[in-house]
């Protein structure tokens, strides 16, 4: 490994405070593998919803600051710190994650440093850039799409689900033969989802839409449900599903408190709960992770295939954070170091 | 039974708007009881805040207009329709519900038909007054300190803490050794707890409350909540209790939302469900329930006593609504047709 450059580009972050300025790319030194760990030359990053959460300090943790934004990507291990895991992955292209608070890099950099623990093998029908959104989507997806079968669930309704995520919901609701309600918000993701077979499209800026929703829900009997929106709209939904239902929430795109009405909790009994992947990954044994990770790669260019609007190099950072902050629909934004 | 008059003074609900003026007391037929119901004659009403939410429309049912409010009290049943368990109670004293959307009859009024099953026969060492309050706040008391006991909680937080209801979860804690942090919004409710031998007070409005709520959460493990206020102290007791945490909303006395912040939710796996008393009697097999009734009886002047502030006859119900709507830390306000 005496190719390894001393410095390499990353992208910084100044401050919890969403602002453009406050992120960067500088010059920083390579960081170097401990016991456990693994260096990772890093192709391709996207840009998800939770990435831009943790800019805003709204995350699940902070790290000190100045940071390292990027919680997942893909790249090849070019240096391995002692211990049997990382030698195993030296040489191999993985997916890999840097979503811990202990870890001090990120993905959106030329190296990383992550736990071996957090890498995934790469199947040789999976390529780098596939691999790049193959943790935080869809294991979310194929957990949330768990919860519907194995609570036997006969629908689900879901919001934002024009998002990579939701997309990936739709067509896993497909698969398994699980009725999927669609909540969006513009017109363009009604005619998306339409074309890509979905049934149930609503359209929240629609003037009779919470009545639509709720005649859906309770028509389809959609006792689950996935929220990434919060504010006003988780309100809306747990009211228009049937008693006894519950909302999963998963993100909080609006940036606002999440809103119940007491009635659909105390006379209805409804219940809002939250869905972190992180905890429930760390709930799986070695063994069901690993079985999951295959799993998932099986459907990476299927059910939990992730579109692609742009690749963009790290000094593109502040367009690229525009681009994935203002119009997802068209796809992840990657960023490709 | 022939002394039964043929008509009866009775509170009437004109419109489900909580303007006094929709409140009015007529002269109404004295109703029969048809098979399996059975009329009682009332002594005695409280006005619960069920009531008042009823009054307004938000309640988990509406009663065509003009309805009979009032929801739980005590009387002697003066006659019985059809059926086994209404011959057993013909002459007896019992406590009585009416909160079913199909009982046309309300408590607030001298005769009402309810049917068998929602009357429990007083035991010789309840009184009828005592028995007025007997089956709305002890019931949702012990059924709330039953889930601190199953679910292991270590302590339990709740807002609304100086109300009957409160008072009685404080007592109950205490005989089960369950550590209660109480949360109320004056000084005199927090010499009222303290009084009563209440260790963990905090007041919402003082400086540093969100701060010490937390704090007084983590150090005992409060990991259930017992919330009747929603609005912002839902949100503001869930982020205060530790990861993993439950929050039961069992009322709204601030007539908002229940906010919940998504991180808390998320991140550290808190959930917000609902407690609605009628329906978790329903889950209840009839042998469950007569013992829970015994029990019940058995506190009922000790940690499951009511405090009466006034008894009111029927022609003061709107003084009795301004009484209980406005200052109910003084004790119930009682209805006595």
């Amino acid at each position: 490994m005496a190719s390894l450059p001393t410095t390499m580009r990353a992208v910084q972050l100044l401050a919890y405070d969403g602002k453009p300025e406050s992120v960067r790319v500088e010059e920083v030194p390579v960081p170097r593998p401990g016991p456990g760990e693994v260096l990772v030359r890093v192709i391709s990053s996207p840009i998800n919803p939770s990435d831009l959460a943790f800019l805003r300090g709204l995350y699940g943790f902070k790290k000190p600051l100045p940071a390292q934004p990027g919680f997942e990507g893909s790249g090849t291990v070019v240096e391995a710190g002692s211990g049997a895991m990382p030698r195993v992955l030296r040489g191999r292209p993985v997916a890999c994650t840097t979503a811990a608070p202990n870890l001090a890099s990120g993905m959106w950099s030329e190296y990383v440093v992550t736990s071996a623990q957090l890498c995934v093998p790469l199947r040789k029908s999976v390529t780098l850039e596939q691999g790049a959104t193959m943790l935080v989507n869809p294991l979310t997806a194929w957990a949330l799409m768990g919860e519907a079968r194995r609570g036997r669930h006969r629908s689900v309704v879901q919001t934002a689900a024009a998002s990579a995520l939701g997309r990936m919901i739709l067509r896993l609701g497909r698969r398994f033969s699980i009725p999927v309600i669609n909540v969006v918000r513009r017109a363009e993701q009604v005619e998306l989802l339409r074309g890509m077979g979905a049934e149930h499209v609503l359209n929240s800026s629609d003037a009779r839409f919470v009545e639509r929703l709720r005649e859906a829900c309770h028509r389809l009997h959609a006792t689950l449900g996935f929220d990434a929106v919060a504010g006003e709209m988780t309100r809306i939904v747990l009211r228009a599903q049937p008693p006894g239902s519950r909302l999963l929430l998963y993100g909080a795109l609006s940036l606002s408190a999440a809103e119940t009405d007491p009635g659909s909790l105390i006379f209805e009994e409804k219940r809002l709960e939250g869905f972190y992947l992180s905890n429930w990954l760390r709930r799986k044994s070695f063994l069901g992770q690993l079985q999951l990770t295959r799993q998932v790669q099986q459907l990476l260019s299927a059910e939990l295939k992730t579109e692609i609007q742009a690749r963009l190099p790290l000094e593109e950072i502040r367009r690229a954070l525009k681009m994935a902050s203002t119009y997802s629909t068209a796809g992840k934004v990657l960023l490709t170091p």
